[in-house]
Parts: C-alpha cells; sequence; structure tokens
C-alpha cells in the first residue's frame, strides 16, 4: 500500500529530532528559560543585514517574472559566475561559471551528486563521526555507506582503517570540514596524506575515486584557521556547499555543486548531476535567493558570538574535568561521555535540564554532540548545570 | 564512473528547453521581436503585489532566525494551518494542518509522493497527454508509467483504454485538471465515473488505489468553469500543489501534499511521505516563501491577461481553419497537427518563426502545444504568421 522502506525513514525521525520535541515539551513545562538545549544546529546569530536587505531590493528593483521565474535547470549563469569569481579571488583557482550547478542547500547537494555517481556495487567512504544523512542519501541513491572511524586522538584520518576499508568497489569518500557533530578542522597535513592516499588507490584500482567535500561549515573557523580548498590538492574532487551555515539562512534552501574541469573533463559527470537533479524532483534552486548569493559572496552573520560561545563552553568544561575534541570551527562540540553509553548520559544530562545529543547516530559511539549555536545568555546559565553533571561523575 | 542513467536524463534535455534554447539563437539573429516563442510554460503574467509586499513585510517584522531558518521538515504548523483553513473554506472540505506536507513545489510534491507510495512491481498510470516529467519521477520511484490515452475527440477519460490497461499492479493513476499541455478541464461528469471506475477495481483487486491529482493549475481556469475538489468524491486521493502558476513565481519552489486522512487512515503514508522527502534531500520547503503562502492564499497573478491571449488565438484558429482542444485552463492550447507528424509540422512552422512544442513527449502524438503565457502584443504579432502557416497547409 506504501512503501515500507520510506515510511521507516519517516516514521522515525533522527535521534536530534526527538531530543529536540522532548526539549520543547520539557519548556512548556518548567519553562523556556530553565531548559538547556543543545541539541539542534539552527544559527541562532541572525543572518547580516545585506541578506535582508537585498532580498527587499530585488523586489524593489528586479522584473517580477525574472525575480521569481524559473532560471535554468543548472541556475543562472550570472550567479554561477559570480560565485566561480570569487572562488577565484579567495582560493587562486581559475574555475568557470560551467562548472557550477546551483542547489536547494547541502542536503540536495549532497543526494544530488551521489545519485549522480552511483552505479551497481558502488561503496560510499563515510568519516565517522559524520552528519547521519549521508548514510540516508547514499543509499537511498543505491551506494553502500562503509563506516570508517576517525583516530579517537584527534579525530584526524585513521589511514590503518581507511586501507583495511577501501576495495575496488569504492567510488568516492565524503569529507566534511569543519565537521558535524564534533567541529574539528582537518590539518592540511591530514588532508595531504589523504589526497595522497586516494591518488594511489586510484592507480591500484584503476578508476577514479572521488573526494565529495561538504562544505556547508567552511566560513565558521575560529582564529587563524584555515581550511585547505581541496580541488588544488586532488583532481577528482567535487564540492557541495550551502550557504545555510555561513548567512545564517538554513530554512531558505541555496547551496551549490561545483564539478571542476579537472574531475570532470568530459563534462558527463556534470551532465550526470543535471539528469540526478530532474529524477529527484529539483527543477531549479530558489531563484530569488540564487539571485540573493552575489551580494552576500564572502560575508557571514557575526560569528564572533559563536566563537564567545565556544570558548565560554571549552573554559568551563576544561575546569570541570570534561574531555573535548579540538573544536576550531562550526558550532559543535564533541565532548567524550564519562561513562561508555552516550545514550546512558544524555538521560543523566536531562537531570539538569541539559540537552544534549549522544554520537552513535554519528557514526562514533561514546561522545555527545553540544551545538552551541545558541544564545550566549543560556550558555552562561547552563554552566552550572554542566558543573553539577561534571560533579556526578566525579569528575571535579 | 557515473550514473549512466542519470548522464542519460542529463544529456537529452526535454523537448521543450531544447525549442526554447533554439529560440534563443534565433532571436540573437533576426531580432527577439521577429520570433514567436510558444515553448515554455514560464508565467510571463507578474506575481501579484501581494507577493513582494509580504516579502518586504515579512523582511521588516519577522525575526530573521525565524523566516531564514529550519521550519520542521513537514513544514511550519501555522502555514499548514492556514492552507487547510483556506481549503476548508472553499470547498466545504474539513482537514487539519496535520494532512500537509509543504513541499518545494510540484515537482517535489509529485517525486515525494511517487516514492512514498512505490513498492516492488508498483504500475501508476499516466493519462495521456501528460507533463512529461511524471514519467521521470515515476521511474525514478521505482514504478512502471503505464501510459492510457484520453478519448482524441474532447480529451477526457476513455474508460475502455482504462480497462485494458488496470491490473492488480496499478497502485496509482495522475490526474492534471486543467491540464498541461492541453489546457482541457476534466469534467464532473468524467471524474465522477473515474472515481467510481477506481471504486470498482479497488473492490476487485482488494487494495488501495491512489487518485494523484496534480493541480498546479487549479485556479487558472476561465469563465464559469468549475475544478471539482477530488478528496470529496474519492476516499484515496492525495493532493500535489504548487503555487508556482497561480501566483506566478515557478522559480521560488513553494507548495504542498494533502494527504487526507481518508486516504491514510492510519497515517502511514503521510510518514512514508515525510520518508521520501528525507530520502531524496529535502530538509524543508523553502522557509521565506511558505511564511509568504498565508497572506497569498485565494490570490492569483491577473489571469485575465492569459483569458485574452486565449480568446486572441482560439479566435485566429478557427478562422484559420486550426483544430484546437476545449482550452478552458491553464496556459495551453493543444492544437492537432495538419500533417500526421507533429514534429514536421514544427519544423514547417519554424519558417514562419512560431516555435511550438510537438506533443510526442506529451505522450499523445499529433498536436503541438502552444504555451499562451506570453505578451499579448507578441500573440497579436503572430497571428500573420500562424495565417500563412494555415494556408501553406491549405487550411484556409
Amino acid at each position: 500500500m506504501f512503501s515500507k522502506e520510506m515510511y521507516a525513514l519517516g516514521a522515525q525521525p533522527s535521534v536530534i529530532r526527538e531530543i529536540f520535541e522532548y526539549g520543547k515539551q520539557r519548556k512548556a513545562q518548567i519553562g523556556a528559560e530553565n531548559v538547556f538545549d543543545f541539541s539542534l544546529g539552527n544559527p541562532s546569530v541572525p543572518a547580516p543585514p545585506v541578506v535582508n536587505e537585498t532580498i527587499k531590493k530585488l523586489c524593489d528593483t528586479m522584473e517580477p517574472t525574472m525575480l521569481h521565474g524559473y532560471t535554468s535547470a543548472i541556475g543562472d549563469q550570472g550567479v554561477r559566475q559570480a560565485i566561480a569569481d570569487y572562488l577565484n579571488r579567495t582560493h587562486g583557482t581559475a574555475f568557470s561559471a560551467a562548472e557550477f550547478y546551483m542547489t536547494a542547500g547541502a542536503a540536495a547537494s549532497l543526494s544530488i551528486t551521489f545519485k549522480a555517481l552511483s552505479e551497481q556495487g558502488d561503496k560510499i567512504v563515510l568519516l565517522a563521526p559524520f552528519f547521519p544523512e549521508y548514510s540516508v542519501f547514499a543509499k537511498s541513491a543505491g551506494m553502500e555507506p562503509v563506516v570508517v572511524k576517525c583516530r579517537e586522538s584527534d579525530l584526524q584520518f585513521d589511514f590503518d582503517a581507511l586501507e583495511e576499508a577501501f576495495d575496488e568497489n569504492v567510488k568516492a569518500i565524503v569529507v566534511n570540514s569543519p565537521n558535524n557533530p564534533s567541529g574539528v578542522v582537518l590539518s592540511k597535513e591530514s588532508l595531504l596524506k589523504l589526497c595522497a592516499f586516494l591518488e594511489q588507490k586510484q592507480a591500484q584500482y584503476g578508476h577514479p575515486i572521488f573526494l565529495i567535500s561538504d562544505e556547508p561549515y567552511r566560513e565558521l573557523v575560529y582564529g587563524d584557521i584555515q581550511v585547505p580548498f581541496l580541488t588544488k590538492y586532488y583532481g577528482h574532487t567535487i564540492v557541495c556547499y550551502s550557504f545555510s551555515k555561513s548567512l545564517s539562512l538554513p530554512g531558505d534552501r541555496i547551496g551549490y555543486i561545483l564539478v571542476p574541469k579537472a574531475a570532470d573533463p568530459t563534462g558527463e559527470i556534470y551532465k550526470a548531476v543535471c539528469g540526478a537533479g530532474r529524477a529527484l524532483g529539483y527543477v531549479c534552486a530558489p531563484s530569488l535567493f540564487q539571485f540573493l548569493v552575489p551580494a552576500c559572496l564572502g560575508q557571514t552573520s557575526d560569528i564572533s558570538i559563536y566563537q564567545r560561545n565556544r570558548d565560554l563552553l571549552m573554559e568551563a568544561f576544561n575546569e570541570d574535568g570534561f574531555s573535548v575534541a579540538k573544536p576550531d570551527g562550526a558550532f559543535y562540540l564533541f565532548l567524550r561521555s564519562p561513562e561508555p553509553d552516550a545514550a546512558a548520559f544524555c538521560e543523566k544530562a536531562k537531570q539538569f535540564e541539559l540537552l544534549l545529543v549522544p554520537s552513535d547516530s554519528f557514526g562514533f559511539p561514546g561522545y555527545v554532540r553540544i551545538s552551541y549555536c545558541v544564545a550566549t545568555e543560556m550558555i552562561e546559565r547552563s554552566l552550572p548545570a554542566f558543573r553539577a553533571l561534571a560533579q556526578s561523575y566525579g569528575l571535579c
């Protein structure tokens, strides 16, 4: 009568959503100010003023049948050119508009890319910890996810584990730096080593292996941290980008896929991307938000607020005795659970009205994700609760 | 190295797009004013003022992290309630917000619905002429499209052909009224007969058969034509709606799926819809455009312009001796080709700088689609060309 598989996907919403829903109920019971909800990766810092200013200007100046009309399926030419120019200026690359395909955000970018690449029997390597929907998108595209855990010590690549996981059926590997759920930024050294590893595997198996770089958090880094632009270091790189997090407009669904000529000399993969977009029911990325992009390139919402949040929590966690992965970007902290079962730890945390996400669904048990894209004053109020939680485990 | 199937889909863009691209080149050669392009279904009448007014107001008044933030995957509760209230007021129904799932437009509505329903071995009946992407979405969801032609005389249902096409593997049938590509509105009499036919087939096969009503053109009807609301006449109806055409914002991607309780007493299909949306990479329908919806319900762009266009063309075609299906809605005319090969007729029309779409890809050979969502003055200037085309076939 209906698809059991889709039912299962719809009936079992993500753990994150479940905690979020619990939070809503709990806030209704005891007052919103008494619940410390660190569950959702929904940007808390408003979009920069340029966003609403540009939207209003577009409404006032652009012909409505253009502003709200279909763009071509690949996206508006001028918008794609503006993105190419911006990346070329910023990273010293030489992309053209023809290498970009506009999408309805990161989930669309990934779903379309996976579907475009997928052939019978393909595997895709997911580096744990990873955003759980990767697995949904991969399976939906007909690829078998192969989970490879990063090193526990620093969450950089574990090359022994990679060596063991690779075989000739691996078509692609997904890299996400800064990382959701850990906030870890992969070092240039690690990435160069990965590129060399992939080059060697390509030679060994005699076919391309695609490095899919999922980059919604590229701009959300703190201090002098650099996020290497991977197309410069590995030919078969495809970039999946979203403006959701950098511009704080996750609901508006706007991003792109970059299929560099170097990864696709014949242009066939780009065409497969077009076909996959069509097969998945995307017609064009939302037009008004495409036209918004050129005015916003290189801008971000005020990320100093996220940095302040991170610093507040890190200082407290160090004092409390919690152990946390080095958090250089995104708006997540990955805190080691003081007991092996992270879900049990999260239940315990609830007693202190702290809502944390156990890391099991990220493919990396034993941790919790703390989303610090929340109001700074909530963080300040939450610190005694974290202290009490640490004390309950005898950490301090 | 990539999906051959997706490549094929991407490399062979629709016939419509091909003609549109030819038109762009031709306009560059001989001047835009000398080419009469009737190829695209892109609304030519601007969105009603309420659209831009509301967008600007939302920018000025709504908290940016709400306006641009994620809504829940099913869509904002208030927006869904507003749609339910509007439909209940208009059609005397009794829907609740919980029966609606917000989508990124009609293509998303259909793709998600097909995927939610699809089980191994399922067939889906497409009534020709039909929008060619139906077939892409059905195959992508794993359903086998079964094409059943409507009656040549009036493009209403051919029940003998339906009887022949149905077997126990038919899970669903898609109805699109007003119709793309013909502009024909299905009569209430025809629809009631179809409902009775489907009831009988459900009883015969012992399982539900879903009537998927694709309604982007519901409001685009002329004169006193009524478009029956199908949930009132058949229990297993699912409505796929888009605001693209009625509000002239096809690029902005906003619509919904209505899964009535009557079609889904256990709520399992709705959950499968949620799962399918997730599997296809939709996170939530574009938030700003969700929030736009309540202010625009029941409004349309100025459709009197389309009516004027239709009347101008119909008057001319009657005089020219062309034969046209009764065009009560949408912004399409379905003109019978004076020679059996519609593609040859379209080539001939190009000699008169008329760009028409042959009907073969709509599953109904021997006709051309004329999209009259164009400037009225272009239609006026095109009439001598149509006259000359008719004369070249000896029609007048």
